[in-house]
Parts: structure tokens; sequence; C-alpha cells
């Protein structure tokens, strides 16, 4: 039976992943310096045994033969997924992958010491070069998934997400974020003066700060006899669902940005842990994709984190692991905390959305040849004084050199951070609606009824569904940027 | 060129290797307990794929065709390593490894539970069973090789360790030992009747004997930059060589033991360091074999750290680390402790051998059919009392069952421990001729020109030379047990 030979495949897969997966965390927290070249070589190696395994010319055999076959439901959702990421790993000739891995490489290298010099002027070629890749890239992506251009890119990261869905959803949501900026600012500002903010202590030693997170992480649902924190320069979620690995950085003179930074990436780890184990093996086993990820991280970091009623319960914990005692109103304006900023990654929930949506309407216009890497600072200037009232024009490393997703050939995967966060907001919509009472367990630290909704309607899924089908079927309607709205209306607009 | 071939199969098998390592090294130090089953199943795909990429049917025709192709020095010591490589991993039907490797399992896993409850008789039919396989094993790759069936074995872990040359070195120093070990513990309680022992004061915490670790790691040799130090149930060297892992275990109570393992390890790290990067991926590129590993780890712990000189430079170390004040006179009788003891792995460097060489005997005869495992639990007792004077008849536990190389089917594997204490002290010897003075710069913990003796004369060998070919080249001489005989005499024996 060729599925059978497609489950094996799938085995093959899974532990040539575990090893990047295990290597690549590692690498970020206990790798010696001077290991990195080996380790380079070593994931490069990994990644074509990974490719030749999975593109051998006998896998496209497996997967004709397969489809003429008797399945379950399972695995009839097993083989969809096999041919959908067969597809998209043989659609790119090797000779364009080769030429396109070595500009991506050279692009990302500059970047690095340009970005720091503010010098666009010198960065300018090596990016025209990627574009133009992309654009090729693109192309041949939209011919073997029958796609448009930009939907065939973001395919990779969001199997089912397509312009002609995602532009009218950003569009409302960008109508209101440009009213709402303004109003969320005012707000802050007539309550800071009324009631100025509390400063943190200060003081706050790193062993503290991670004894607090890891009894955050547990209380929410983190299974920590699968998986561990540690420390790394940039927090990320990596490892494997059996051993989940995540980090957090401390700042010794402030302790919500670690706490903060290990709620976001417990998200990341409980969509791991919950992935149906039987389909480990299997493409459908794992989590969906991009925008479904961040759903998960920002549902722990901003529907439950930085809801209030989590700080009923969390302050005791503050307190008792950091000797300091708060009380609500004196921690909310630090966890809500809204302003206007050139960074994306440092963007609170209100303002970032703009960002991501004036990066998905550029790249669009890149890849479709309407706007020219030349024109791009300009570009970016109109639309960040537009969106946000702020201007990059002298400053590039702060405009469309901030981010590394463009120098390393990233396109098409931006608009997952925001599609994140309305998907999020809608869940958590939907979980209200069958647990009227999400608040007041959250107060009491009782996340068992919002994981158990969570594993049933995402966690479970794996890659079952497509992303718009896997959010339609577990909140019963299309993506709706009014849940989104209504979320940051209630937390940050006028009472 | 097929020679081109092989060095970039070698490179693929480097990756597999580099992610073997490190996920083994990553399984004992930081993995979190639920991950064992997946690692577990991922490792063994992994070797499934370095199996069959270095056993591929092609790989026997890029051998034949590069043996006729004009190639330099170091490659042709390449390929006499890849040819021996293929047919040491080519001389076993798969049929018969997976009919082994469930036997040695089996045997594996009865072991840990009937070792524990001291059950012989329930054991006995599953090592039966192994040795059965064993022998079938020896004669397969005896064929194959044109070696006798326990030079075959051997081969696997030393190349060209015969036991026409190891027995009768084996034999000199048995008769050293037997008589030799009577005279250590005479001396040793004379001097311990004149002075008696300083005890330990019992207070070490675990960060500042970790301190002390590194110091002298780094004082010893070890590049911190490429490797560092954890802790672990049971000390090992792992990694790779430009990431070189090493583990201890601390006791509160005691510094000793900690401190030792550590300069074990290191020792076993220095080799693997200093191999030619050039040919990291080549497998003359690696270390030779075990008993060259360990005559490497073997020379630090005890050429250098069990070595008055070192105490001198040492103990103000200790001193600075630990706050506790030590004379040479003090420490040495701690660290030259002798015991006659049943267990192998707790025994010191002079009654160690004897429990080596009793195992070499047993195992060969195993091997050959002189011995059934019916009656081993009495072949070892008879050996153990002519030897060290201790019966271990009513104690299998302590006796035959104590370690785990016979239940996981490791014969042949026993005599490296020996041979590298005696290559250690040849090499040690060797190198005093060269450097007169190694002892006043140890004392100084200048380790300098002993590094650059080992470097030149082993490490950066690789694995050009058998293991008795680089040997000789090293020392200028064949085996002799003389030196290691002449070395626990002037430590052990009467003045």
């Amino acid at each position: 039976m060729s599925f059978e030979k497609l489950d094996q495949l799938g085995r093959r897969l899974e532990a040539l992943e575990h090893a990047m997966s295990i290597l690549g965390a590692d690498e970020a927290t206990h790798m010696a310096v001077g290991g990195g070249e080996k380790r380079a070589e070593a994931m490069s190696n990994l990644a074509g045994l990974y490719h030749r395994q999975a593109t051998a010319p006998e896998v496209a055999d497996w997967l004709d033969a397969a489809e003429g076959e008797s399945l379950d439901e399972d695995q009839s959702a097993a083989l969809r997924e096999f041919r959908r990421q067969h597809t998209n790993m043989t659609c790119l000739p090797p000779e364009f992958v080769e030429r396109q891995t070595s500009a991506r490489m050279r692009s990302e290298q500059l970047w690095r010491s340009l970005r720091a010099q503010n010098d666009w002027t010198s960065f300018e070629p090596a990016l025209e070069g990627v574009v133009q890749l992309v654009r090729e890239e693109a192309q041949l992506r939209a011919e073997a998934l029958g796609l448009a251009p930009y939907d065939a890119l973001m395919e990779q990261y969001d199997p089912g997400n397509r312009v002609a869905d995602i532009t009218p959803v950003f569009a409302e949501l960008k109508a209101f974020l440009v009213d709402f900026v303004p109003e969320a600012l005012a707000v802050q500002e007539e309550r800071l003066t009324k009631t100025p903010l509390k400063p943190l202590s200060g003081v706050y030693p790193t062993e503290r700060q991670r004894e607090l997170g890891l009894a955050m992480m547990q209380a929410v649902g983190f299974d920590l006899t699968r998986g561990s924190l540690s420390v790394s320069h940039h927090p990320f979620c990596g490892g494997v669902p059996t051993d989940v690995r995540i980090t957090t950085r401390y700042k010794q003179n402030e302790f919500l940005s670690a706490l903060m930074g290990v709620l976001h990436e417990t998200g990341h780890a409980l969509y791991e842990q919950n992935l149906p184990a039987d389909w480990s093996h299997w493409p459908s086993g794992k989590a969906r994709g991009m925008s479904v990820h961040e759903s998960q991280s920002l549902f722990v970091e901003k529907q439950l984190g930085r809801n209030p009623a989590f700080w009923h319960w969390a302050l005791p914990e503050v307190e008792k692991h950091l000797g300091e005692a708060w009380t609500i109103d004196e921690i909310l304006p630090h966890v809500h905390h809204v302003q206007r900023g050139l960074i994306r990654v440092d963007a609170d929930e209100v303002t970032y959305p703009l960002h991501v949506i004036l990066r998905y309407e550029l790249e669009q216009e890149l890849v479709t040849g309407r706007l020219e890497v030349a024109d791009l600072t300009e570009a970016w200037d109109a639309k960040m004084q537009a969106y946000l009232g702020l201007s990059t024009i002298d400053n590039p490393a702060d405009g469309p050199m901030q981010d590394v997703h463009w120098p390393s050939g990233a396109f098409g995967y931006f608009p997952s951070y925001t599609l994140g966060a309305m998907m999020a907001a809608q869940q958590w919509a939907a979980l209200i609606k069958a647990h009227g009472s999400a608040d007041e367990d959250i107060a009491k630290g009782d996340f068992e009824a919002v994981n158990e909704w969570r594993r049933d309607k995402i966690w479970s899924q794996g890659s079952r569904w497509s992303t718009p089908e896997l959010m339609e079927k577990a909140t019963g309607e299309k993506l709706d940027a009014r849940y989104f709205a209504a979320h940051l209306k209630a937390r940050y607009g006028r009472p």
C-alpha cells in the first residue's frame, strides 16, 4: 500500500525535523560559541537530506497511487497534506533554489552590518536582487499551485489565506485603527494625568523572575515534563512537541517584558504540546501555520495575560516570587501601555497591526512590480505618516531596514502576525459564548475550561484543515475584524 | 573522481553524526523527561539513515574506483579508513543485525531490573542468547576481515589490536600486579598508621566545585569557546570537536570525585578538540579508537591529575575556589588511595587492570565456546579470588552482572580500558624523554610543552594509523607493560 510508504517516509522526516529543531534550540541556548560554523554546515546538510527524502522521485508515485487507495478520514487528511507539502517543496527548480539561497544569504549578511550603519544606499542593490528573485519565485509557485503570485507566497505560511479575503478585513481594521489609536492615546493620557504611573522598584533578580515565569507557565497549562524554559538573546519557542524549548531574556530592572515573553512563548508551546500525538509523523499532525500559531501565542499573551481578570490571580504570584505588592489599578497601566513608535517588534497590540498592514500593502506592490526597491523608503514613509503620524525618511534603519524578513527573502509572512491577533480575539469571543464564566475562571487561576475549548477546537485539529477552514470550524464564522476591534475598544477605548 | 564522491558522502555522514552526538549529549543534560521516547525514535531513525547512506550500493563502487585513482597521502589514508568503515558496517547481514538488536535490547532491559535484584538465574538465559549471537557475529566479522573471531570483535573498537600482541602484555602486567597490589596496600597502611588521613571538611557547594573544575579544564588546555561543562548522572564526554560537551556530577561532601571526573573527561575532550579539523568529515579525521581515547583521558586524570607535581600548582587553586588549604602530604593520600574491591568502575589505577584482565580472559573463552554462561559465575569467582583475593560467588550482581557491556552484547571492548592506561604511561615516559622538565612545568600549571607533544604525536594524527602503529610512531616502541608497572611502582610502591 502506497499510503504505508508515505507513513514511513513521514517517520524518517520526523526524525530529521526532530534533529533540526533540537539543534536549532540548542544553538541559541547551549552551544559553545565556536561551534557555530560546523553547526551551520550540519544544519544545511540535514536540510538537504530532508529535501532529498521528501522529494525523491518515488514519492510522487506513492502520492499518485495513494490517492487511488481506500483510506479512512485521518489518512485522507494526511494524504492531502503530504500532497500539499510535496507540491510546495517541488515547485521550485533546484537551480533556482541555489541562486536564491545564495542571494538571500548575501543580502541578510549585508543587512546585518548595513542596518547598524543606517546605510540604505549600499543595501538597496542587494534587496533589489532579492525582490527580483521573489518575483520569480512567486511566479513559479503561482503556476504550480494555480494561485495568484502573492497568494502563492502566503500559501507557504498559511494554507488557504488569500488576498481576496484578507484585504477587506485589513482595510476595515486599518480604518478603525487610524481613528482609534489617537483615542486610545488620549484615554491613556487622561488616566495618567489623574493617577500617575507607579514606577517599578527596579530590583528583580533573574532567578526569582525565572521562578515566577515557571509558575505562570505551569498554571496556564505548560507541561514541564515535556518542555523547559531557558535563556536566549531572542525569545523563541522551539524543540519538538514532546520536548518544547521556550526561552526568554531577563532585565534586572523590570519584570514585565520577560514575563510577557514567557506567556507569549507558552502560547506557542501549548499548541505544540497538544497536537495529535498519533499523527506526529504526518504533515496533518503538525501545527497549521504561522497565523494560527501566532493566534495561540497571542491568545495567551493578550487575551489571557493582559486581561485584567488574569491579574487578580497573578498579582499574589508576583508578590510571592518578587516580594512586591501591586494592586490591579497600579499594574494595568504598565500592562496596557500604548505608544506610537517606529519599531514593529516594540509595538503594543493597538498600534502593531498598522505596522503589519503597511508591510502587507508594500510587499504586494513589490511582488507585483508596481513598486521598486528604489522607491521603497518614500513609499514606507508615506504610509508611516498616514497610519501612525511618524516619519522614517531620514532613518531607514528604523524604516524598511528594521526587519529581517525582506532581506532574507520572506515575503508573504508579515500578515500572519495581525491575522493571528485577530484570530485570537475571535477565538476568545467564541469561547466566551460557550463558557460565559471564563473571566471568573481566569481570575481564580483556573485555565481548564479555556484550554479544553482550545484543545478541542484548535490544538487537536493539527493541519487537518486549511487556515480559514480551521477558523470557521472553531468560531462558527469567517475571520471578522470586528472581534479584534471590539477587544481593543473594551480594553483601551473610552469607557 | 570517485574519491570526491566519498568526500561528499563524508560530509553527509558528518552532519548525521553531528546531530546524533549533540542529541545524545542533550538527552543526558537538557532534555525534558517526557521527551525520551520520541528522542529514542529519532535517534534510531537517524542511525538507520546513517547506515543506509554509508552502505548504499554505490559506495562499494566508489571505494573500488577510488582505489585506482591517484591520491595524495592524506587522501590515501582517508580512503583506507573509508574502506575499513565500510567493511565493518557491511559485514553483518541486515537479518542478523535485527535479530541481534532485539536480543541485546531485551537482555539489557532484563539486566537493569535483575541486577538490582541480584537475580542471576533469571538473567542467565538472556545472556546465553546474547553470547550465542556474539559467537555468530565474531564468525561473520572474522570471515569478512580475515581475522580470528575475537580479534575481529576488537577491531571495531581498536583497529589493529590483536590477541597475539595483547595477551603477553596483559600476562606480564597481571604477574606484576598480583604481587604489587599487596605491596601497595601494605605501603599505604604503614603510611596511614604513621600519619592518619586528614579528613575532608565535607562542605563543598556545587557552584564552587564547578568554578574549580572550569579553572582546571582551562588550565589543562580545554578550549571553552569550543565546549562546555555541565551536569549529568553519569559523567561523559560527548558532542562534536567544535563543541565538546563534558559533564560531571557533584557530591556536596567531597570534591575529588567531581574534579577527577572533570580531568578525565577533559582528557577525552582535548583529543576531540585537537583532531585535524580539515579531515573532520573523513574517517581518518576522527579519534582513533577506544584504547587511544582512554589513553588520553587517563593521561590527564592519572599522569597529570594524580601526579604530585600537579598538586603543587593545583592546591592554591583549590584554596582559591573552595576556601580550604591543604598541603601536598595531606592531599596525596586521598588522590592515591588504593583499595581492593569488587566493582570495576570504583577501582583505583592499581587494582583496575586486574578487573579488566579477568574480563578479557573470560570473554575470549565465552566467544570461542570454551566457557558457557552456565559456568560463568564460578569462572568469575575463581579469577576474582586469584587476582584480588575477593569472592563474588554469592553476589553475582557485583560479579559478572556488574557491567552493562555483556548484557548489551559489547564483547572485545573491555581491554581498551587497561590498554589505555598502559599507553598513557608509555606516552608519559616518551614525553619525559623529549621534555625532561615536564614535572617542573606541571608544578607551575604550564601544560604547553606537554600538550604540544600530545598534539603532534597523537591528536593531529586522527585515524591515519592503526592503534599499534600510532603508539609505535608516538613512543618509538610497541606497547610495553613495563612503563605502566614502573609508573605504579614509583607512585605506590616501596620507596
